[in-house]
């Protein structure tokens, strides 16, 4: 397999986020040749949405995701409430960023619950709530199913297929504005992970995000590895998004407190600069 | 939903193993009025395994499972041939021990490797050498999916749906000898879970594993929970499996080094006790 375009590949301001703002990391961004960002929302918070919007479009670069929307689930109606409200403003971002999706993190068991089920749905029903808010605004909604380790804390949405069927169930006649994020970190173990790509599309296929799984893992959040470090083999998982049709960013995004976290920002942008076109 | 039955306790060594040697366990949920065991192969190996047969027989005990077969994957033909001589000795192990199963922990990718894909073919081919000598044996053999977090390093079976499939390829008609054991651990996160267990059926429900997911999980390996202390909606699960036609233990299996691994190991059978009528 040939190596991927340098032009596709974005940086996760996750990624260096212990050593960079968002202003030095959108100006590290550039510097680097890297024509693909993606902020969090306390970032640009901090920053100002202004100026982060204006930085961002004086150096040229795309917005491949806004991080992040969802977290619906909640032990109450008012906290749901909330939580729709919350991301009705996170569209509203999106928007102002040009974001080509904001990414959904679906929310995890409301305190002191066992019903996973009873969230699933909950998440269904937020999705449904936000959905005519950001197609008007432009901004296709991309559920990013987790890893199933964090089923109880982060996400309820924890296979591409799981995922696709609630693409379906809130929008069956596939009228856009609605998809999926496929971060290889969460679904690369998935026997069904060929497939379900396959079945996803270029019209739900809406974000790629790469890093590595390492042996051992010594944290469930903050020990991702950077590409070629670890056991995924993410030339295979490229070639199906792209043979689903998928043309956009190859957004890297790596929580690392043990190593890319203690590094030199401009050494981290470089190393994926590099990794993207050896490992990818 | 009411109280399961006291007999169908079982614990797995592995609770108490860094307190207790085997005969010690043994004496233990004898001691305790507690039915099952599940002792693991090292254990067997020091105790010496006529001595742990007869200490087994002589209190009464009945072996819910011996942990444990599989780790198929390997790097050359050499490694996949040991793997299955191992697996060998071990349904013997089983055998002579009454087991009801030998649980297989499938193993994850051989060192180098990156081809998940690969390792799974050779997990198939694997259970499909063993089978007769299990069969001959009388060992039915309980294909466990683990969690997805073990794909790389321990398991690159991870659902239920996947462990089904297996069980369908290597034995297509159904002939008995193998099936499935679900630990809640693993699979509790799982949206297809109920569908799965429904489709594994009494035929191939060969153990049922309990413990709870917490949160925060602060190992990936040795973290779990005690029945009560987590997420896990064990009484629905546990009301899946028996509408399913399973009439077998409830095996409990805590890898705790922080907090079951310290505590007086009567005190964590007696909890075991306590917690299972409670919370299961």
């Amino acid at each position: 397999m040939s190596a991927p375009d340098p032009a596709l590949l974005s940086v996760n301001t996750a990624t260096v986020r212990k050593q960079w703002g968002l202003a030095q990391a959108i100006a590290g961004c550039a510097r680097h040749g890297i024509r693909g960002i993606s902020p969090w929302r306390d970032q640009l918070r901090e920053m100002g949405i202004e100026a982060a919007a204006h930085a961002i479009r004086g150096h040229d670069l795309t917005v491949s995701g806004l991080c992040r929307g969802g977290l619906f689930p909640a032990a109450d109606a008012a906290g749901r409430y909330a939580a729709i409200e919350e991301n009705l403003g996170a569209i509203n971002e999106a928007h102002a960023l040009g974001a080509r999706c904001l990414v959904l993190v679906a929310g995890g068991l409301p305190k002191e619950s066992k019903d996973i089920a009873g969230a699933r749905e909950q998440v269904r029903e937020g999705i449904a709530a936000i959905l005519p808010h950001a197609r008007n605004a432009g901004v296709p909604l991309a559920i990013e199913p987790l890893h199933p380790m964090y089923a109880a804390d982060r996400s309820c949405i924890n296979t591409l297929a799981q995922a696709l069927d609630l693409c379906d169930a809130v929008d069956p006649h596939n009228q856009g504005g609605l998809g999926v994020a496929v971060d290889v970190y969460h679904v690369w173990w998935d026997p069904q992970l060929a497939a379900q790509i396959r079945r996803a599309g270029s019209a739900r296929l809406l974000a790629f995000h790469i890093c590595d799984w390492l042996v051992p893992t010594r944290d469930l959040l903050n020990d991702r590895g950077m590409m070629g470090d670890g056991v995924i083999d993410l030339p295979r998982i490229r070639s199906w998004v792209e043979q689903a049709g998928y043309t956009g960013f190859h957004e890297v995004e790596i929580f690392s407190e043990l190593d890319w976290w203690q590094r030199d920002p401009d050494e981290v942008l470089q190393t994926c600069k590099e990794r993207h076109q050896k490992f990818c």
